[in-house]
């Protein structure tokens, strides 16, 4: 009897706090979310000088009352799976834990708390809980066609960074130390600046050769911009229309999996019942 | 009798102010296009140094001359309409009226004229008055195609702000003040111009690690820039058969409807006659 | 009889300086070529200081020498067309003029001989001198890829305009002049540097909301460079297989047409007979 | 009979070092996977003042034994095949031994083991090192790409370098000497820096005119920006489908000609045997 109520409020628990179907949780989504904002504007004014001074007690209490509903809401989410260690080893499980250490580390270490805005990382959560179709349709298609594309991108970054090296050893041997190429790490370091055609211009060359060689990386850098464009345009177009969407935001309690199909009952992976009330 | 005068002089206010198929209603168009230009440019001079002093009288006539041209031009466009209020509270009404207010408040608010550029956003009009099928049609795929992809894009946009975030906290951490990196929000500022490309070159990393990792941050943003690009192209070249063109310039007199069909009689929005004279 | 020949005469000038397919026709394309080029690294090389006031003397003949064989051909081009306006008034006959005019300008006017530069617009003659096949239809898609986009990269190009001259004026208020924002025509050139990711850093943003609209601004430019991609994109690749190539180098020696079928024996402009010998 | 055990023991060597199928192949490349990025990373470490003062001594052992290890490699892989010439001048030929010339030339002339960076080339090797099946073939389907694009890029880049000429001696006149625009070259370099959207600020016009022009030659390389993209796009998106793959890592022993079928067992270039043990 006992045990059964314990799985009843454990799957109280997981439904309000892994699931946005029921009003309570969507409710502790959205407190969560705008906690999560709030956190990170206060670590932001906490690096602002002037502000810091001024401030120093409310912020130092509001990340202390943040930071202990995080240190719960982790707890919870521990106690309330069946698998605990399917959710700790989780991307999501690893964000959490590491939205809440620096603060009780800073007793210790100066300066960890800076490391809080980690915490922008479960922004990430926003698109569960808004919950819209579409949207989540769409990074869907988005994650799905970077992902096709990551061997093409690899490949393509790995001849860039080549590319950078040997230009940027060029270009030490052509401009010399007193143009601010002072050695080959710098040098690589401006030709990626270049290439990417970023071009912050704290270094740059001052010798005619250095500069034709600059303008050859430059036109390079417009000409190679259009593979990876090109290689993403085709696998989105491919993709398009062949990707079902899944917007359920059902998690399973005992496996932590999601992206259940619309009207599932069981969970597909461990076959557990969702509770879909 | 008085009644049925009195419409007519309405509707042939309307036809000349909201329509451009008569000759008198491209007279208009035109002289306002001209108007509205040349307030844009009296604005810039204004605000250049020198110029302004030796101009100060000309460009104080010249401004308010079009302003009360603009002031008549409103009180027209709402007295000629069926319901005032479709116009008022319509985008182009906003404008109309967010383009005269600045001048009269400049006798309270100082510098608050240099606002008027907000007439900049009248130059929009300049589509209907042209009425180039072409022109409007273009103008309608390109607007579709970006409509189309903004949820796409929205979702791109949130991603990168996380990153920013993130990575400018890193940079935070790893250059310190003495870099210009100064505090975190400025931290994100410099990871948007980087991740961009713009690089101003006004904040840049000094330290091996940190320009490490803005090599990352570059190479990343170069490979980014892909995904917005490949989202468009796609959008675009899906969209590129399917929309009918629509370059009536005719617009309701009763519910400031337009994008009427060519050979449209009545308003589809409300059912009054369209006068296709 | 001595009108006969005259034509002969005029034909086979014709043939040597319009065409390429000759072994005289090339010869005399590739000394024209060879002389554009030599002529534009002259007119850099008297720029430069130092170098320009060591090799004075070499410079000046080289400029004369070239100056005058340009002058000759144009004369040549001039007589050996039936139509000579069909020449002297299309673009290559403008730009033709104005390779030559500079130099016997400079010696009126200081500094003119800098615009000797235009020359490099005859390096496009390079294109039917190479005849090469390939090239000259990949020249014609991209012009008319280019040419069907037109339409669409204006009213983009209009949209970004009035978007920086809205922007421009924003940044002006709020930077103001002490930042750099010095009036109302510099920020819109500060927007326009920062929406297309160029980023000089000669003038930045550095009060917070400042910066914080830079970033909006800069974000807008990141998203808007994928409009003109995509049009140009789905453009090329609806026009890829439909463009029949024509790489004939004949040119009407009546009036002056080109472009004609590979196997044309009369010219499909004025019905003249083109001289496949 | 000496003969035959001559020509097994060179057979081996060629397994060994040319190919990755075996384990001892695939340790060989391994192990020399590992001494070309150690030997880079030392190499950067030399240029690095005060790093390089501390471990002179390890610097200078580390890269003596890592070079000789190259000399030894490259011999062997000179005797090890047939007809020695077709490795000697091949692309690898080349860099093999260009990667391992400098160090020597070090004792002659000062400074030039910095381009033993050139080393980094050899890293392309990686790939067929790593033999995985996917990343061969998107490295094919991505060169292949590109050799489609040539002869359009070509023409790109042509058009561009025209453009940078024009708009760069106009930029001298315009802003003259004591903007920074000392010479033409120095103006054409500074138009490319611009036009590639690279900015790097160490020019920057003044007067307004130079300011409208800077702005008019941005706006044109954010729009000329899409002609590449959309031409590799498009040869990408053609070519997705009819590239077959070919990720046999074996090269003929007599011919050294690589990329054989699958399952072939003789080279398709000699007929020479294939080694499939």
């Amino acid at each position: 009897m006992t045990e059964n109520i314990k799985k009843n409020w454990r799957e109280k628990i997981h439904e309000i706090i892994y699931e946005a179907d029921t009003p309570a949780g969507k409710l502790f989504d959205v407190v969560l979310l705008i906690l999560i904002i709030l956190s990170i504007i206060f670590v932001m004014m906490e690096s602002v000088k002037g502000l810091s001074e001024k401030m120093y007690d409310f912020l130092l209490y509001a990340e202390w009352i943040i930071t202990i509903f995080f240190t719960i809401e982790y707890i919870a989410r521990v106690i309330s799976i069946k698998k605990a260690t399917s959710y700790i080893f989780s991307f999501y499980g690893i964000i959490d834990l590491l939205s809440t250490i620096p603060l009780y580390l800073s007793f210790f270490i100066l300066g960890s708390n800076a490391l809080l805005t980690v915490r922008a990382l479960r922004l990430l959560r926003v698109f569960r809980i808004l919950k819209i179709t579409r949207y989540i349709g769409e990074a869907n298609k988005l994650t799905r066609a970077l992902k096709d594309s990551r061997p093409k991108i690899l490949v393509f970054l790995f001849a860039v960074l080549v590319l950078c090296i040997i230009m940027g050893t060029l270009m030490y041997i052509v401009e010399g130390e007193e143009s601010g190429f002072k050695n080959i790490p710098v040098s690589v370091y401006w030709c990626i600046v270049t290439l990417t055609t970023v071009g912050f211009g704290d270094i740059a060359p001052v010798t005619p050769l250095g500069q034709l060689i600059a303008a050859i990386i430059m036109i390079m850098g417009y000409g190679i911009i259009a593979v990876p464009t090109g290689i993403v345009s085709a696998e989105y177009a491919a993709n398009k229309k062949t990707i079902p969407l899944r917007n359920n935001t059902q998690v399973c309690s005992n496996c932590n999996e999601d992206k259940h199909q619309n009207d599932a009952k069981y969970c597909h992976n461990c076959g557990y019942t969702l509770f879909n009330e």
